[in-house]
């Protein structure tokens, strides 16, 4: 087995660009016995080559010139650690066509044009691999894809990001929200806009790319239906707690049959059940299949280096199945249809105001029942003559809980919008 | 990329081997498109062909001669999934010696012979695999040799055994050690001899693979230090309720320095902690490293159809990347000295029964003061003139907490043998 020198060339050598580079050069003893190849980072694209970084290119590897990186016959295999989708997506296009395999870490990017890039690396016959992509070092992705390539993946559940994940930790903890947001951007987990958290962009994206991979058919992030944690209040988490569960931000993908649906919402998690237990800013996806049951996958979510270990793993992929035609590109390979919402089937925890006066609690288990949905826990509490009903209904379709819901909205007694979470049990 | 058929050959054809047979051809055509590669099973060693199967081979497919299957030119790869270390182990290495590469689901062969098993595949050229030997369906050989190939990993703790996580969940809720034992067996979770799993040899073999694999040093069964769970008792389990803990029995692979450490035994887990979380028949294995934090990996740890899909992947990865070098054959690369197991340090919960008298706390604590280590919580409780005392221990040497037990001991008001686990925190 012969060593072999590969050039690797990075689009990009920010915090993530700069651990991949050292990673490269402080494992690539252990990468070459391995594999039998010795990488290197020959060439990187960069805006500003005058930067500090913390772990500095050689000599001659930053450039500022897309055609130097693209035409240099020493770069055999890409890593785009640079972020945003323009002028990535151009970037990343252009190398695949000019023949040389890219490694993305850019989940909008992937979410978004991952059916132009995939077709275009198909037809110049390289690959194009995205572990880093989402959730970082936790290799959901190749376990998907190759561990699991006979097992018939039917539900994807994850608690994909981070930051809100830390955010629900705190509220879990007596915080209010605005002040739990505030410790998130004081530590770094959010950002001064936390829009894309704090509203399920980020993990809507995400859940994205884990059905199209999970499943086979392409789902874009706009076809999730999303709702953020920003309306969340003490109150959902002291119901939670006092019905045994918590509240957590999750991406539910599922496969009915022939058709797929991807959401994200605040969900009632089991105190049981392993999602339950991921705390603080770590991400966990659970995949559930015909032959493994279920398997969960835990670790930290974000970070360079965490990043950066999936770049390199999927650079050593790439340079190990090279040749051999195996698992190359789209994970699609079929177009399925999307589950009309109100068929997607879940237990659901609903919550009501309503004004204590007799009857309220009959009358809205009568529109429950009316639509065959039905009660498995309630806790009905008082304050200052309002009385605040916590139910957990068995599992139904999402559309006969609307429609009773609808039939109990326009009660005179029902003082406000009822709020409605997936239970996960 | 053109198709190619891929003939498998079977060392075996129970349940998991059937179970294989009925994934390649009900997976065929997914695998396929993934891979470029068909693969079928073209030939089955058995003993007695006329025994009925959960899905039975194809006509000509089962044969008693294990040299028709060796010799047969249309076997590309070969799964073993017969178990056992005799003839298992001659026959696998019969078939890397003619040059087939194998898959193995065999954990006792992988762990007691893999020096010679994975020498033999590399003096021949040809892969030797084995997901499939450690926890089914999880994919932790996979994920420790490519997802992590950056990182360094230094710790691995491991709930390898169903059979004994299943037991201590039964214990957790108020059973006897008997009667758990009878409702796993029971289950069909322990067999009729519990031996290998209750006293933590299963578990050994485990850990000894998964630390090989980690630090790239062969570890053996016999080298691991193993404390089964037929001596825990009920008041275990309040004790550490009382202390916010429950009790599991953990595989702890420790890499310090360039010294390694690998024992199974009952430990406390702080509820908070990932491997709290794992219940029931469960494994999980949590991996510990620079770049990546912590990953953790929870699923069905055995199980016909589970094993087959571990064994299918690892079929499918020999596939994929023949020809290119790749990840092929023995993870070791150096050998690593054996850590002084006195010199392993952990947090440690110690249980004594004392008599009821004046000073006894107090002469305790000075010994575990003159040998630097501290109490981090201590609970006492009374019962019939005699003392319980629970205390939870700063992490310390091993050694160190001996030689304060030792001198503790021997104090006539100490009743019973102290009784010491780890704590994972």
């Amino acid at each position: 087995m012969a060593s072999v020198d590969v050039g690797v060339g990075l689009l990009g050598y920010g915090t993530v660009g700069a651990s991949v580079s050292r990673m490269l050069a402080e494992s690539g003893e252990e990468i070459e016995r391995a594999t039998g190849h010795r990488l290197r980072v020959v060439r990187a694209l960069v805006r500003d080559p005058a930067k500090e970084r913390s772990f500095p290119a050689a000599d001659g590897v930053l450039t500022t010139d897309f055609a130097t990186l693209r035409d240099d016959p020493d770069v055999d295999v890409i890593a785009e650690v640079m972020g945003g989708v323009r002028p990535a997506g151009d970037y990343v296009r252009e190398l695949l066509r000019a023949g040389k395999p890219v490694v993305s870490a850019n989940k909008q990017l992937v979410a978004r044009e991952g059916a132009d890039l995939f077709a275009t690396a198909s037809n110049a016959g390289v690959q194009l691999r995205f572990e880093a992509s989402v959730c970082a070092a936790i290799p959901v992705v190749k376990v998907l894809r190759e561990s699991l390539i006979a097992t018939n993946v039917h539900r994807v559940l994850g608690i994909v990001n981070g930051t809100t994940n830390f955010i629900l930790s705190q509220m879990e903890r007596g915080a209010a929200y605005a002040d739990a947001l505030a410790v998130a951007q004081d530590r770094g987990y959010a950002e001064a806009d936390p829009t894309d958290d704090v509203e399920g962009l980020d993990a809507a994206a995400k859940m994205a790319i884990l059905a199209t991979v999970a499943f086979g058919s392409r789902v874009t992030p706009d076809e999730v239906e999303t709702t953020g944690i920003t309306s969340l209040t003490p109150a959902h988490f002291a119901a939670a707690s006092e019905l045994g569960m918590c509240v957590k931000l999750v991406g539910i993908a599922t496969l009915a049959g022939e058709e797929v649906d991807v959401r994200v919402q605040p969900a009632f998690v089991e105190r049981s059940h392993p999602l339950a237990a991921v705390d603080g800013a770590f991400n966990a996806v659970m995949l559930q299949g015909d032959a493994i049951r279920e398997i969960t996958l835990e670790g930290p979510g974000a970070g360079g280096t965490e990043t950066a270990s999936a770049v390199v793993a999927d650079l050593v992929s790439v340079v190990g199945t090279s040749g051999s035609g195996f698992l190359q590109n789209d994970a699609c390979w079929r177009d399925l249809a999307r589950l009309d919402g109100n068929a997607w089937r879940s237990a659901f925890y609903v919550h009501l105001d309503v004004a204590d006066e007799p009857g309220v609690l009959a009358h809205a288990a009568s529109r429950f029942a009316a639509h065959d949905v039905s009660v498995a826990q309630l806790v009905q509490r008082l304050e200052d003559g309002r009385a605040s009903l916590n139910l957990v209904l068995h599992e139904a379709p999402l559309g006969s809980l609307r429609a009773a819901l609808a039939e109990i909205s326009v009660f005179p007694e029902v003082l406000d919008r009822p709020f409605v979470a997936p239970v996960i049990a």
